[in-house]
């Protein structure tokens, strides 16, 4: 007799009318008075077994009468069916409860809403939506890092505790060990920062960009994939206070290649899910987004449009369209306008690139016009901004000039200008937030369910 | 003409005398009055590219000054070198400067104590060492990744942010943004947690362990690999305030098959580096750990040891060798016991298992004994413990008893122990510090050196 998962029924090739023992629990249970059908699932795929009790088994009146959730194993005969809608069923012969579920489990048959299912992140991984949800951030999250180690990146764990505030890119959260109850003070009866743990303010990280740089001066190739942290009181379905970013960056290349590797990255990781997550986004398109694997098919098979953002604005304002807010060069673009771009104009992913200077991030690398800067950004389709990039300003004088200029506090950032002063060398890089990814490549709509246990403002359960 | 990697050059069959062009920093120059040669590095691989450069160049004297981690363009001549050292050489034809590199470069040749690079964390990835142990770094993590996923776990971000304490593991850093210097108080002059950004007190995670069991019981196979914290002020060469845990949980899986996937991972990671990191392994073995590719060798060939505890203690007393601490049944085993066991009696990685139930956490699953667990640590000739793991306490009624004995509260553990009462599932599940395998797999001694930015008590730069 063979111990199998509930994939092994459907993957490997077992002989008809063999015997077969599982383990799993019980999903559903239906039957009559002389037969009980059971749905028996062990987590292994999307799918279940069908389990056939007959009366005649000394365990029937026990396992047909057990509430949803309670694990059973069961010895019995596979049987192919090649005229049912299943391809195989067990005929049930040892039958055995091995916990009892209760009658109180919160996920019964009938549909629950996702703001209910929040409330249980520790159950709902058990629904169809979520495990599906959960399995796909799995496979997406390989997929990037096969993506790029197969193309020789090389992964950097930059640091989650910081004494730098990166780019100043957010609101913190502090890292401390001091008895709040009981602060060490100085002098002037402020906080005694120096008796800390770190013997200083230390933050969660908003980016592991910076740190990251040193690297790429290294490997050529590196990336990041980690959490990162905003301390600001969003809440918006697409604003997470702890989430995961993939940062690659790449020496000797220019946005092109840059936009390159985006493109690429985000192709690798919609075909990977489309061959091996066939379950699951069926699942997805049929309760969640219609048209889901359309669209994902769509995507990885077209090239994405690339427009400079003094383009897009003429297109923006040519087109007729009324935007609640009025288009004009300069500006940072909302939400309804870069829909409209990737939605209406070009109807596919689309890359807006050298955006004016004064609405980008110091480190982002000047154009010669001296009005704008060699970044870019990804919109897509129904999500908007799913990647955010730029060359990076390697130019020793003009990256102190920039430092100045924003306002940022030259010292703190001695070792990122050092990275310049021991060699510059020319590189690019981007950022995309991983929730927003999965939210693209599963059609869940809030961020909060596709995160295993999400942490919003004045939430952070379990 | 072919814009070429380093790489490309050792990897792709270029054409003998076919010109290419490079970029890279300039790794050392040597040389005469006619003649330059200058190894050329960016990143790509390990090995250099060597430049020829003459005199009659016109850049000649401006390049062949250059400081070391300069960087430079070059186009030339591809000349294999079949009868010489390196197999082939660059007769540089147009060669010119991109960033000058200054005079003050702290890496010039001369060997640098790993404690000094330590406080240049930004540069010392371009030393060969760090450039070995970080390459390693990145391989060991995706090997990780796809042993786990090639045998069907579902990769599991638990929360970073967390409002639970784990297993009581060790000291925690808190996670606040309230204003140290303006602390809202309540009625009783205390501070007013509620008043925090998630409206209670939170702190960073030691471990995703228990929030990932409620994924085993959806996905069978589960792991989380992420950052994990220790407000501990431990000053050791192995202890760390920031680092990577790998962390595997299996359903339907008693304790030996969690020992078949320690030791399946730990092959597999060493087996991927022995194929993909030749050049790295070479060097830290002439230069960090002689003898370090025949260790790796020997574990991954090896079958692992296997010992109850109860055995252990045996073997220990009847060795004949004096331990500065007696041992004992019921203790917790030290440092050199542990490397007896495993350095002298096995020679090679042996698994302790069933350790006294008082000495272990709360979690781990009671045997019938009453006296012990199943629990089992992987302990690995010169770094001591590398895996950690148990089966866990799956009966509802006996977990709800430890929780009590523990002395944890209840209400805190509800939603773990509900995991149980909707279905009680056997499983098992192991932890890796992420950092002791990569000291184990590179020889480094110190985990400060195998991380990007080690975290330590009193310091946190960068």
């Amino acid at each position: 007799m063979q111990q199998l998962s509930v994939i092994d029924l459907y993957d490997k090739d077992i002989e008809d009318k063999s015997t077969v023992a599982l383990e799993g629990s019980v999903k559903t249970i239906r039957g009559s008075k002389n037969i009980s059908f059971i749905e028996l699932n062990d987590g292994s795929c999307f799918r279940s077994a069908q389990i056939i009790l007959k009366k005649d088994n000394p365990n029937f009146e026990e396992i047909s009468k057990l509430p949803i959730a309670s694990t059973i194993t069961v010895e019995g005969e596979f049987v192919k069916t090649p005229d049912a809608q299943q391809a195989f069923e067990i005929h049930g012969q040892k039958v055995e409860l091995v916990g009892h579920s209760n009658a109180d489990y919160p996920l019964q048959k009938k549909k629950q809403s996702f703001e209910y299912l929040r409330t249980i992140a520790h159950l709902r991984p058990r629904t169809n939506t979520f495990y599906s949800v959960f399995r796909i951030r799995s496979l997406a999250a390989f997929a990037v890092h096969e993506y790029l180690q197969h193309n020789d990146f090389v992964y950097v764990n930059t640091p989650i505790i910081t004494s730098s505030d990166a780019e100043g890119a957010g609101a913190m959260f502090r890292a401390t060990t001091l008895d709040m109850n009981n602060l060490p003070k100085d002098d002037k009866g402020n906080v005694d920062n120096s008796k800390d743990f770190f013997k200083t303010v230390t933050n969660l990280t908003v980016s592991g960009q910076l740190q990251e740089e040193a690297f790429t001066m290294a490997f050529k190739n590196v990336y990041t994939f980690g959490p990162t942290f905003r301390a600001e009181n969003s809440h918006t379905p697409r604003h997470a206070s702890e989430f995961w970013m993939i940062e690659p960056d790449m020496a000797y290349t220019r946005l092109p290649g840059m936009m390159d590797c985006a493109e690429g990255l985000l192709k690798y990781v919609i075909n990977y899910l489309l061959e091996h997550a066939k379950d699951e986004l069926n699942f997805l398109d049929k309760n969640v987004e219609p048209g889901l694997i359309e669209k994902l098919k769509g995507t990885a098979g077209k090239e994405f449009a690339r427009v400079t953002y003094t383009d897009a604005i003429k297109l923006l304002q040519e087109s007729g369209e009324k935007f609640d807010i009025p288009v004009k060069w300069g500006m940072d673009l909302k939400s309804e306008h870069e829909r409209y771009l990737c939605e209406e104009i070009y109807k596919r992913p689309t890359f807006l690139t050298d955006y004016p200077r004064d609405i980008k991030a110091f480190y982002m690398r000047d154009n010669d016009d001296g009005k704008t800067v060699a970044a870019s950004d990804c919109l897509v389709p129904g999500i908007g901004e799913i990647v955010g990039g730029s060359e990076r300003e390697e130019r020793e004088d003009v990256l102190d000039q920039k430092i100045h200029e924003f306002g940022l506090k030259p010292e703190e950032y001695a070792w990122y200008a050092e990275l310049r002063k021991y060699g510059e060398i020319k590189h690019s890089g981007f950022g995309i937030g991983f929730e927003r990814l999965v939210m693209y490549v599963t059609g869940m709509e809030n961020i909060r369910d596709v995160i295993p246990y999400p942490r919003e403002p004045g939430n952070a359960p379990f």
